[in-house]
């Protein structure tokens, strides 16, 4: 029997919340239009030993104030009891956390994205611990490097941040590119040509839902002319358009799209259009928990699960629910919000450790033009990330750029992400619909 | 940007496979009679810094020339890297292994056998490494000793071992109870009170099977009479019942059984059967692998899977079928063959990282009279086993008892576990059958 027994692991100390906002250029969307900042949270946890591990999640003040509730149910904690504490913030917030999702493209649960924070800090400790990359305590590394895909918006001319919807004078290539409108099929096109360009990716995805189907369809085919069949294009209008149009358009684009991401609203309208067309169907908005799962099995809602942690309660649940679409014949891919380098770290470390990643991960990325980890912007290889070598999610908080980030936040005066608040800036009656083509 | 890269883990360097033959009492199931001796094999991973990681297997020919090739595959790999291991030795043995299962109560499958020695060994080594136990390498303990149920068995007067049917004249207590005959409902109440005198069983199991229903029943009868409505009890029949056996036996049952365990073959027997009767069905022999998932939950086969690390392939593996359960509100609980305190450790280890326990787990243990770790016997508690607290699976080879029980295992001339071959030596044209009564 080994005498040296192994007992309190890193023990949390201190938590640090720390609210940011970031520059966000004005981007088209279903549900409206993103403010001129997106608001993220930094989480730290420090142990006893001074080990710092940090993650990101969506921002808001829901979110940030059950964070601080969160830290009373942590700190003492061992970083390594990651079950128990999953217990702990169920007991205190409450378990069935389903049914406030929201009906907004993004989703606006608390107590997955807190899990989720704390799961990434501390599993950045762990790795930092035992001198490994999160990626082997998900089970090891599958691949070196992890593609994502060109995220295409419509949007208005501008750069976000202070500048609102001005122009930064001096910017060149894609900080140039990206504050260009992009409102038709035109400006698609010349949006995609660019951000491929620079980021060199090999799937394109366009977010859709904020002009008439017609339009956005015609911008599809726009990019299937230019960059050809070798490029694997999606599309997702966010749920808002009508069974029959998403019947009629799905129909259309089915010899030009790799998958249909949330053409319709709910899982029923989703399992009736995926037995009409040959497309697969994806998802971010019908079976958006594990809660959701077995109607989504019973009904056959998608094809596709677009995952993403902050959503599904963690790294290590992605995992799960990677097991989960494996037994029962789904893909799994990745959902992105808006994000820094410390979500995207995250998320490349899950992306390695899949068993398998047959599409091309969702990133905002290439939208975000600032920075809150050391070295400044993640580099993209052919499309791709590589995995991040140093301990734990093998980057770390640059101070300056936090404090900066956090008082751009207090500047703001922004508390929650409302893109029909900042529609209605410019289209003064606009209204958000569930559906509404 | 943390410039301290995390490299190379720890590198297997050897691997050291070593069959064992344990003294296994006359048990009886459906499938025949327990040989004089169980066979196990015992696997070591030797790293390159000379840590060894040790798991404990089922044993027979196939299993351990298997073994023998993967050895091949493991050495000079990293012992993070699961991921990619699993995926070499799906590629070299084939990932389909479900159609072997075989009809007998154990599980004939070799490669997710192979896996899971694999596995258990390498996160053996991690937390050697790491100075924390196996529990925290699943998520952390979520409680502090895990409980098991006693595991009753029909059976013939006799040690096993070179006693084969004779008894060790000297033993008291259990030692000698376990020596004992039982054939009939007397003898199984006899040997449920020793038992659970012993270990403080809260709970108890009867592996049936072996006698014609009635007879069975009225065991169960027996036992509840004697232990009161406060004793959950169990029923195994192996799935050697008819339906009409099984509805008329599992209606009798209703009033004093916790579960009933595969008491018929196939899971549209049991789906059919779960739709009649209260009492909610178990099983290790219906539901076997991830592929056979879907169809479980589509027929609605059972409530409780009875996993088993080494058929369900390992202990990460298990846990995300403890996510893949509770998704689907199903229970799941722990199967368990004739093993030594390897197997069992890391059975704890699972258990005390698992969301949930419902149900005391099954184990074979207090059927072996031999340990092959340092310390001898495991110590349990009313019926229950603290998590071991030394790094890694927290017990260690004791290489002596090691070479003797290898000795043991050359000296038996067993190949592989079969039943029948056992039970024609008391009857002569004894036969199994997938479906008797």
């Amino acid at each position: 029997m080994n005498k040296n027994l192994s007992g309190r692991g890193p023990i949390i100390k201190e938590m640090i919340i720390t609210p940011i906002a970031i520059t966000d250029p004005p981007l088209l969307n279903a549900a409206g239009l993103h403010a001129p900042y997106a608001l993220r949270t930094i989480v730290e946890l420090v142990t006893e030993d001074g080990i710092i591990g940090i993650s990101e999640i969506p921002g808001n003040d829901a979110i940030n104030s059950s964070l601080a509730e969160a830290a009373k149910i942590i700190i003492g904690k061992d970083v390594y009891q990651l079950g128990k504490l999953q217990q702990a913030l169920n007991a205190h917030f409450g378990t069935d956390t389903s049914k406030d999702r929201g009906d907004a493209p993004w989703d606006q649960r608390k107590l997955v994205h807190v899990f989720s924070a704390l799961e990434v800090a501390c599993l950045d400790i762990i790795g930092k611990v035992v001198n490994r990359p999160i990626v082997d305590l998900l089970g090891g590394k599958m691949r070196d490097a992890v593609p994502f895909a060109a995220y295409l918006f419509y949007k208005y001319e501008g750069a976000g941040g202070d500048l609102g919807f001005g122009k930064e004078k001096y910017a060149t290539g894609w900080d140039a590119a990206r504050q260009e409108a992009a409102i038709d099929p035109k400006g698609i096109v010349a949006q995609a040509k660019a951000m491929c360009k620079h980021y060199g990716f090999q799937s394109i995805k366009l977010k859709g839902g904020a002009f008439e189907p017609e339009q956005e369809v015609a911008a599809m085919f726009a990019l299937h002319e230019e960059f050809g069949d070798q490029m694997p294009l999606r599309f997702d209008p966010n749920a808002i358009w009508k069974p029959e149009t998403a019947l009629k358009y799905g129909k259309e684009m089915e010899p030009i799209l790799e998958y249909l991401e949330d053409p319709v609203r709910g899982q029923e309208e989703m399992a009736k259009l995926r037995k009409l067309i040959k497309t697969p169907l994806a998802t971010n908005m019908c079976t958006t928990s594990f809660d959701e799962i077995p109607s989504s099995i019973r009904l056959g809602a998608e094809d596709i699960i677009l995952s993403d942690h902050h959503f599904w309660g963690g790294l290590k649940a992605s995992m799960e629910l990677a097991k989960l679409c494996s037994t029962f014949d789904r893909k799994l891919s990745m959902h992105s919000n808006s994000h820094l380098g410390i979500s995207l770290a995250a998320m490349v470390h899950l992306g390695a450790a899949l068993p398998e990643v047959p599409y091309a991960l969702d990133t905002h990325y290439p939208w975000q033009s600032e920075e809150v980890i050391i070295g400044g912007s993640v580099v993209f290889e052919n499309g791709a990330v590589e995995v991040p070598s140093g301990p734990g999610l093998g980057v770390e908080l640059d101070r300056k750029a936090l404090a900066k980030l956090h008082q751009q936040y207090l500047d703001s005066g922004l508390s929650k992400r409302d893109d029909q608040i900042e529609m209605r800036k410019v289209h003064a009656n606009w209204t958000f619909q569930k559906v509404r083509w």
